[in-house]
Parts: C-alpha cells; structure tokens; sequence
C-alpha cells in the first residue's frame, strides 16, 4: 500500500466511523451531512428492501431515529478498500437498541460504499443485514433463510 | 455520461449476470471464474455472517451448489456505478429454489462489487440480505429484525 493509499484509507475509516456516530446521535441533520446527495444513493435496512434515492434514505433515518430512544454501535472485522475516488467498507456491527420498554442486541453484517467529491468521502450505500444463523456451510441456497415470510 | 463510462458500466452489467448465470450453473469451476482470488474478497449469503477470502467464498458455494437442485434468478432494478476500476451493482433478486423436496420463491435485495484487473470485471463482494418485510418508515431501528434469534 503507498502512503497517499494508506491515507486514503484512514479517511475513508473516519468517514465510516462519522456515520455511526450520527446514528447514534440521533439526529437527522447530522446524518444528511455523511451522505452524497444524489438520486442513486442507497440503503437497505436489516431486513428489509432498498430504498433508492438521497430523499428516500433520509425519510428513513427519520423514522428509524423517531422511534428509537438510545442506540449504540460497537463495530468489529472493519476492513477499507479504497481504488481512486471509491471506496467499499465490510464489517460487523453489534448493535445495543432501546426503544419503547424494549432493549435488544443484535449482530448485523454490513458494507457501506463511500464516493469521495470535492475531497470529501461521502457515503453512496449502506447494506445492512441481520444475522440469522452461523454460517452456513449447511446452506441450502440463496433462498435461506427469512425469504419464506414474502 | 461519457461513451467511455457507457462501455464500462455495460462491460460490468455483463459480469453482474455472468454471476447469476454461473450461480444457475450450480457449477464451482464457473463460479470461481466470477471472482477475484484475494484474501479481501466477502460474501454473505441471506442471514448468514461475512465470509472473507477466496477460499472460504469458495467452499461456501461449494457447499450451497451441493445442496441445491435447480437454482433460477430474475433479477431486477439493476443499477451500475463506475467509478475507474472499482465499480458497485445493486439490485433485486427473485429467487425461485428447489432442494430436497422443497421449492421456493424468495425476494432478496443484494449489492455486487467488481474490481477490474487486466481488462477484467471480477467479483470482489457479494452481499445478498432476505427481505423479512415490506420497507419500513415504522422500522424501530437498525437491530430489526431478525437478529434476535441470535
């Protein structure tokens, strides 16, 4: 890796580390500022399908952010890859909610893609999904598991 | 867009179906044609933790081509972004599986990222997340759902 490489990197890591500090804040402003406003931008939420469009995702994170009290982010496995002025990001997240009278942890595996524009890295996708099983060695195909509830 | 940006973003449409078409095959020797052969390579399959490298990604499928039948994708909302030699595909599945003396049509919203080496679109992510509901602006936040069988 070259040094303007590895410096790429760490910016794209701190880009990454931006966006679950504003989940966490809670707080729709801050989480326009982590996105590119673009039309092709994307988010899938743990299990559900992908919205399209900067308009979308925000109504999104506004509803997610109305309806939950406190949440916290502790994220492992984080690995950056970085090629010119993109950038893809793989890791886990495991995830402390508190909402209504509930609390939950969970484990999610997510890759979030990153566009850098007038210096910045702004994010183009974030994919999140819920893990429902170990891995599947035993997997029975594309099609397991969850799918079934459509 | 450029002509130039044209005949890329198409150059990686094909290497998207090429994928599905391999994954149809059920065929391991086709499929490893797909991807790049680097330890950073990550799939996930529906529900199922990251796999990282080549020769995890690759027992995976060797295992899902085992246990499966007849495997058949439509795939829908195709978008293509290219940016140099990285580019980033997201998409819908409609997945319909046959196993055992199962069969079963599922809906899976999946993201595909290729590098290009020597001229060629190679695969360096798949991650593919089950559709559990429909999108959801009622969403409690990122731990939903599914997580909690955990």
């Amino acid at each position: 890796m070259t040094a303007r490489s590895y410096e790429d990197a760490k910016e794209v890591a701190r880009a990454n580390l931006a966006f679950y500090r504003a989940f966490e804040a809670l707080e729709p402003s801050q989480m326009e500022a982590i996105w590119l406003n673009e039309p092709y931008v994307k988010c899938v939420h743990p299990g559900s399908e992908m919205i399209v469009g900067f308009d979308g995702v925000m109504a999104s994170w506004r509803a997610i952010f109305q309806h939950t009290q406190k949440i916290s982010f502790s994220v492992h496995d984080i690995d950056v890859r970085v090629q010119g002025d993109l950038a893809w990001v793989t890791l886990t997240e495991a995830v402390e909610t508190h909402f209504s009278a509930n609390e939950r942890g969970t484990v999610v595996a997510a890759t979030n893609v990153f566009e850098r524009r007038g210096g910045r890295w702004l994010m183009v996708l974030h994919h999140a999904s819920p893990l429902l099983r170990r891995v599947g060695l035993e997997a029975p195909g594309e099609s397991m598991p969850g799918g079934e509830g459509l």
